[in-house]
């Protein structure tokens, strides 16, 4: 069925698509009240967030629109070393998009959900004029297990581990809009079991950061401007798969400018950074963990090149690729 | 400036739109820190919930999108005994959008966080392609003050109180649409200071519900269906100014099925009916207050018409007004 825009003026259509579709899916005590706001429990000091999700195509190898827009909210309260526990998601729908692409969408949505550890708690939809694009926004609320845990935090002395392999999703979406056949699959999943294992491990985490739009680049740069210390990373540590690395000579990318939707970096005290490494193995989503550089005393990201060199990482500049996620 | 697709990659050009428009105007020390989540104090339970805002045109007589969505989201939470706290705020820029224009709206969302006593405190920008339209999603978290409010929990006796005149949102935004020109401003309103006047008279609210999409019509039926009870409205106690009357009675309008952003209902005790419309009167937002109808035995909503006899009163089927939020 064709979705048009009787759906979102709050009638007869704007329940049966809550309840055909995301009262099925997202099936949950809270969210079936149908209340106005969700009335939940919350222990201790939240941790809360936003991002909206725009990806085009909607279905990719590895995942879709949903998928992601469980992860990348979920991973923003870990990174800040929270539980996520509930989220929030708005739809905006243009018209003729298509009800049975919504509901694998919201299938996806409900057990990403599951695999990390949250409810979907309140909704919006709304509908647009337009050719079947599906735009999500998901807000989310967790609870801060570990106090302090800040971009602003990393010390001199301190490592920077990368949770995998760089590249992955930036590569599957290039992939799906060329026509590119290959078996790269988006990174996309939920990151707080990382977390969890490292809090678990003891490890005094300083700073983590998901590496997503504008790639590691990027990241390290806000890492080095809000810590007021330079990030000095060795060329030869980052993971790199081999498909990507071939993807990326052929399309001439640079994995440090590409998009990532299942990476993280932690910056933890230098003397138990490898304690924080097996961590980091030990879990599927770890597996290909490295130790990639250090944080020194002075101001921006400088890469130790494999032939020995060093040069300045800016962040990205210009258009990267659009609607990414 | 135009807004193109460079500004959603998540590099330079974010980080300037981010600097220069949403930094500048929502200035606070959580959002400041420009960390992946805020990490916030809340006392107690809380309430949580999202609505996203997608209105045509983006500017009208008695606000804009802004505005909208702000007040749209506190109202959400207010409706549950909340005092609003904390909110987020999504950007989806189709490209062509100008930065002028989105810095306006950033604006009216800071006075109008101001005036509602909550802070904005993460954000995030998507851009897609398209021709300048302005998406907002906004969730917000806030702290129940009184426990037990909720639409399934009217009871026989309860009087409903609806807090002004119907229809203004809906005729200022058809009027601007259409080029009709009259007085006509959007009711659109943050309604925390009546829930908190219910509250401080010690009303012993059952439930509360703002009159948005669908309009009194449709939010009657949501509280008979979850209450298991029956609604009775008298049509003569239904509060429209002269002006809406009369834009109805040329468009062929009912009020009834009719938007607003700054009207709503309570469903008290009975014997409380009175004083609950004293303290709503003595709020600005509560000036032309009524007690529109009573909670009975039975099912669905039936109104009192003007001649005395008596109609049922359905959800609205059908589109209503597209993007009229």
């Amino acid at each position: 069925m064709k979705i048009d825009l009787s759906y979102g003026s709050g009638g007869k259509q704007t329940s049966s698509l809550i309840n055909d579709i995301f009262l099925k899916h997202f099936d949950n005590p809270v969210l079936n009240r149908l209340e106005d706001a969700a009335v939940l429990d919350v222990q201790g000091r939240i941790a809360y967030t936003t991002d909206s999700f725009v990806v085009t195509p909607l279905f990719f190898k590895g995942g879709n629109i949903g998928k992601l827009a469980v992860c990348g909210t979920v991973n923003d309260l870990a990174m800040m070393g929270a539980r996520p526990r509930y989220l929030t998601a708005g739809f905006i729908l243009e018209a003729g998009a298509d009800s049975q692409v919504l509901e694998q969408i919201a299938q996806t949505m409900r057990e990403t959900a599951d695999e990390a550890g949250v409810q979907i708690v309140a909704g919006d939809t709304k509908v647009v004029e337009g050719s079947g694009n599906i735009y999500i926004n998901t807000s989310g609320v967790g609870e801060i297990l570990k106090e302090g845990i800040s971009i602003a935090n990393c010390q001199e002395g301190d490592c920077i581990l990368l949770s995998g392999n760089l590249g992955e999703h930036h590569a599957a979406i290039m992939s799906e809009r060329m026509g590119i056949e290959n078996n790269i699959a988006s990174d996309c999943a939920p990151l707080f079991s990382l977390v969890e294992g490292l809090l678990e491990a003891g490890i005094d985490v300083h700073c983590m950061r998901d590496v997503t739009r504008g790639g590691l680049g990027t990241v390290l740069n806000e890492v080095a401007d809000s810590s007021a210390c330079q990030v000095e990373i060795r060329e030869t540590s980052l993971p790199v798969s081999k498909e990507i690395q071939g993807f990326c000579s052929i399309l001439g990318l640079d994995p440090l400018y590409m998009a990532n939707e299942g990476k993280m970096i932690a910056v933890v005290p230098g003397e138990q950074a490898e304690q924080a490494l097996a961590a980091m193995q030990r879990n599927p989503y770890g597996a290909y963990a490295q130790i990639i550089g250090r944080i020194e005393k002075g101001a921006g990201v400088r890469m130790i090149t494999a032939l020995g060199g060093s040069r300045a990482v800016d962040i990205l500049y210009g258009e990267g690729l659009p609607r990414i996620c």
